[in-house]
C-alpha cells in the first residue's frame, strides 16, 4: 500500500455532482472517462496527492445503481495505490482477505484494479490499483 | 481545500477493527485518542500523506453508534484540510452548503472541525479541520 489513490464516490447525475464537488472543492473535474465492464461513468479531480472519482451508473442493475438503490449516494470505495498488485494481492489473500477477482481488472485512469470483500474491512470496499504503465 | 486530511471509519470494536487495518493497510496504529465532546474513541493510521481514522462510538446514541445502527460498519466521513477553516466555513456558506455548526469546534488529533451536511454533498459527510497550531 503506497497511499489513497482515490475516493469513489456514488451518485445519480454525474453532471449535477461534478457542479456540487467543483464548488466544494474548488477545482473543475479534469476528466471524465467511461469504464464499460463495470457499466459506470466516471469523473475525477485532484485533490493536492489524491483524486475524487464520482461514479454515475449506466446500467440499471450495475454495481453503482445497485449500491444506490440499497445505501443511498455516498462514498462507495477507498482505492490505494500498490506498486505490485499481484504481489499485494497475494499478501492480503494469505492475511486472511477475500478477494473479489482472482486476477487484476483493467479500471479507469488506465490501473489494474482488484476489490477487497467490504466484509472483510469493517464494511469497506477498498480498491487495489496499479498504474498500468508501470505493470512488469 | 489542501488536501484529504483523513478518512474516518465507523467500527463496533476498536480493537478488533485495529487489528484488521493493520493487516490491510501494513502498518500500526500510532496512536489512540479519545474525543468526549463527540462521544468516540478514535485510532490513527499512516497512509503516505493521509491517515485513516477509525471510530468507535463510547455513547450508545452518540453520531458514531447512530450511523452503525442504521447503515451498518463504514466510511462515516472524509476530512479536508484547510489552512483556515473559518475563510473556507464562509466560502462553503456563500456557495450555498449547509455547515453543522456555525463555529468551529475541538476535533481528534489538535485539529479545529465542521462539518457539512452529507445532503449537500450527495450523501458525503464531509469534514474541514485545520491544525491549531496554525490558528490565527
Amino acid at each position: 500500500m503506497i497511499q489513497i489513490e482515490h475516493i469513489g464516490i456514488a451518485v445519480k447525475d454525474l453532471q449535477a455532482a461534478e457542479d456540487v464537488y467543483a464548488r466544494l472543492l474548488g477545482v473543475a473535474p479534469y476528466k471524465r472517462e467511461a469504464v464499460e465492464s463495470e457499466g459506470v461513468t466516471t469523473s475525477f479531480f485532484r485533490t493536492g496527492p489524491n483524486k475524487i472519482e464520482l461514479l454515475e451508473s449506466t446500467q440499471p442493475d450495475g454495481p453503482i445503481a445497485k449500491s444506490i438503490a440499497k445505501r443511498g449516494e455516498g462514498i462507495h470505495h477507498i482505492a490505494f495505490a500498490v506498486e505490485d498488485i499481484r504481489r499485494e494481492m497475494a499478501r492480503l489473500k494469505a492475511a486472511g482477505f477475500t478477494l473479489l477477482s482472482e486476477e487484476p481488472k483493467p479500471g479507469a485512469d488506465n490501473k489494474l484494479v482488484c476489490f477487497i470483500h467490504p466484509k472483510d474491512a469493517n464494511g469497506v470496499l477498498v480498491e487495489l490499483c496499479q498504474e498500468r504503465s508501470v505493470q512488469p
